[in-house]
């Protein structure tokens, strides 16, 4: 097949450029601008044959400084310019490279000057005004100074680019932690992780890089189990990698796992890392070309980046899940007294989240709710346990003193700064308000009650009702829904009970996954 | 005085480095290698008056390859290297190019060979083979021939260091985050920058730089507070930026506040950024020379980088702050249900840390024991106030059900997988466990009682003794002293004890900061 014979081709003409793996079809760019053709002619056969670095030269063509602008701009990695400096005009060669040196802020192109009437652009003065990097009068330009001035070149052109790259790559790197430390979760820590990787190795031209990737941690457990995962290894993530890797990389993982930080094995890629809270990480990429040094050098420094930033994540995490089941615990010690089940907290929790999102809240604002809301009858631990667990009706006197619990709760938390804190202080104080005033402590109605307080009222009410009690039985989500309609704008903010009535299933599908 | 007019004289005589500020004294560094000491003299003289960027060249001398490799053993900025091929050995010349890109891995050194017998090192074989910058015959090298190619080398040289500066310094940030992020408060955080970035410019060979430096940011309120201070406003952390700036300066702060991101004025720097969280930080330093583009950039990136530490460190903050917080009104809620004061589960929280710290526990579990310690009687919830509140004495059927609190709060508590919280459900367990194995629940004894649990126990102890109840006065240090000395080694660990004695002030001092 025609386009089969053609890839090969191509695979053997691979070529490198600096800082990356070999590039199918690449070579090195020299312009070559001068307005004599036979200047061209034999700038064409004395490089001929020539190579640097196993790669062959594109020469390309320009007879005026108009045609070098157009070039430069379509061609971004012209490694050197042979210029003459009288061309259309006596000094366009001179203005040239002021133009790529200072318009273009191409510092890394090498410009070699050729002139043809040194009287009119004496050496001294141009070699020291100009920045240029090199200066023959083509009288004395033998095939051998052109092919010595053009490896010179080529050779600085690429230290240049090799250092660029790697530069480049780092800014990256740095640029990664913005949205890596952002991160709320392992996996979505772990993804950004093989984002970036991709970004920074792209950066130093490698074509089809990372097609497949993975990055695993211990997460807790012995195992190291796979956050993320691209390509080949698609749809691996939570399980642990022997059950992903075949045998031949487990053995290569072993001896990242032994002590060796990194393996680069052709075009693969396996990277360990011990962070300093103890976990370990690692990284694994293939389908690239095979790395430079400059990319396996940024590839190690990233690794141990994402180890810090894994680090710092998971202690978040911890704190995170460690301030929820204190909170959850709260609440379930004071439901408990009175009676209420562990779950009723949690599904309380989920259905002001939900609420929450619905309404528009600020995600922000809607997790504080969904944090905050387990605390709503923390003030019951002021009333006494004989009306608490009274098991007849309320005396009007007993219900007063029950009726204090909003207040006893708003009094224990609002004295702190804590934004979470906040929200449950008014979630106490609140929740038993009615939107058309005829609720307590206060009687506020309508938007005079504080939007956490109305959802708490939603969530709380609807839980009670959807689940047994000792003195009631488990309402049916259509008696619920009935009782909602009618209390629609008495008891409950009407646009709350349009997202009850649009989003019940979702209710239901809360009290099915948390169960008394 | 002499001294001064040395220091004038210095000054006058600034000279640049690449990608630095102005550095007096410094020159371009050219080893000249060759066996003839005509050519060290013809060398000499034609470079005389020789300047590149405003400096002048300071040439070294070598003789034979030893030299060579003496002279970059001392000097590690040496930017060019006129090399003879034949010195010593017909290849010499070629063998130090080898020596210097390969054993020293010195990239940046210019290297261009000046060789008498072409014959010996064909030019083509030489620039193709060899990892050199250019090569000329001694025959042809003219005055000016010379002077381009140093101009040329020392061009490339300046550029190739101070993209290097540039990579080093971007390195230096990525593993400054490392630190960055581990930092548990906002001034060991602000204190860090300023270490790091003094780290990251030094690379950039200024002198003198950042002797006086700042770092401050919004923390909550509307002040930019200082957080970190070095120089001129050493002292002055803790004070809103006004109080610490002159009037001219808060007028350019002004302009940074207002919309410029960063202000280089002189040697003066003001970068402010506001983050994501949005938050505003902001980075002050003097005393530097002039800063370079490549160094204004590292600046700019690492104000940039410093934010998104800055946020993750606060948002870290809040949640540990609310976390403890959570605990604290937890343990407060309980202990107020039985007629505990506010502050005793603080108290209990610092004395239970402050023995865990003596007691040489490991610095984490010290702090999370401190955070658990609040949740020791959480089991109390359980308790019927009819008994919790007697009060006479209780009988023994009474006590039996007061002694169950232990294992009530261990049942709360030993479900999660957080670590705090076991650390809790571990305290609440056996904080009534006694040295010589008469407590309860378990009767465990000496070791088998958990260290957490054995400190709790002398921390709730000392707290009661030392406070008034409503059945008892407060005990003086005498009588609790003579008390524990008794108790050492029957109802407390012995360790513990020793401890408490060497301590006791520090005891009063806690108790003294958080009264009833």
């Amino acid at each position: 097949m025609a386009a089969d014979n053609e890839m090969v081709l191509f695979a053997d003409e691979d070529i490198c450029l600096p800082g990356s793996g070999r590039i199918p079809g690449k070579s090195w760019k020299i312009l070559v601008a001068d307005d004599e053709p036979d200047v061209h002619e034999i700038t064409r056969i004395a490089l001929a044959s020539y190579q640097f670095d196993g790669c062959k030269v594109e020469l390309l063509a320009a007879y005026s400084g108009a045609d070098v602008k157009e070039i430069l701009a379509r061609e971004n990695d012209v490694a050197l310019i042979l210029l003459d400096v009288v061309m259309e005009r006596e000094n366009t060669g001179l203005a040239l490279v002021q133009y790529i040196r200072e318009e273009l802020n191409n510092d890394l192109i090498r410009i070699v000057i050729r002139t043809g009437q040194p009287g009119k652009a004496p050496e001294h003065e141009v070699i020291t005004r100009y920045d240029i990097n090199d200066y023959t009068a083509k009288t004395e330009l033998t095939a051998q100074k052109l092919f010595t001035a053009v490896t010179a070149s080529l050779r600085a052109y690429a230290s240049l680019k090799t250092i660029e790259a790697n530069r480049q790559g780092l800014e990256r790197i740095i640029h990664s932690n913005a949205s890596l430390f952002e991160s709320r979760s392992l996996s979505q820590f772990a993804t950004g992780v093989l984002d970036e990787l991709k970004g920074i190795l792209k950066l130093n031209l490698s074509t089809a890089c990372c097609q497949t990737s993975l990055y695993a941690a211990t997460t807790g457990g012995q195992d190291i189990i796979v956050l993320a995962a691209r390509g080949d290894f698609k749809d691996k993530e939570g399980l642990p990698i022997q059950a992903v890797f075949s045998p031949e990389l487990m053995a290569r993982f072993q001896r990242v796992w032994d002590g060796e930080e990194n393996l680069f094995a052709g075009d693969e890629y396996l990277g360990g890392v011990q962070t300093k809270e103890g976990a370990r990480c690692l990284l694994y990429f293939d389908g690239c070309s095979t790395l430079s040094t400059v990319e396996q050098n940024l590839v190690r420094i990233y690794t141990t980046n994402v180890g810090i930033g894994f680090d710092n994540l998971s202690l978040t995490r911890e704190i995170v899940e460690t301030q929820k089941e204190v909170i959850y615990t709260l609440g379930e010690i004071v439901e408990t007294r009175s009676k209420e089940t562990a779950n009723h907290v949690i599904r309380v929790a989920e259905f002001c989240y939900l609420l929450a999102q619905k309404y528009g809240i600020d995600p922000t604002c809607a997790e504080r709710l969904k944090l905050a809301s387990p605390m709503h009858d923390i003030g019951k631990i002021g009333i006494p346990e004989t009306i608490l667990h009274k098991p007849g009706r309320l005396t009007k006197e007993e219900f007063e003193i029950i009726k204090t619990h909003a207040e006893t709760g708003y009094y224990i938390l609002k004295n702190s700064k804590r934004q979470i804190l906040q929200t449950a202080a008014i979630v106490a104080w609140q929740h038993h308000e009615k939107w058309d005033g005829s609720g307590y402590p206060q009687g506020l109605s309508r938007e005079d009650i504080h939007i956490y307080g109305r959802i708490t009222a939603v969530a709380d009410v609807f839980d009670a009702l959807s689940h047994k009690r000792c003195y009631k039985d488990a309402w049916s989500m259509d008696r619920i829904m009935e009782l909602f309609k009618k209390e629609s704008g008495k008891h409950f903010d009407p646009a709350l009970m349009d997202i009850f009535l649009a989003e019940k299933e979702r209710f239901v599908e809360i009290n099915e996954r948390f169960p008394e």
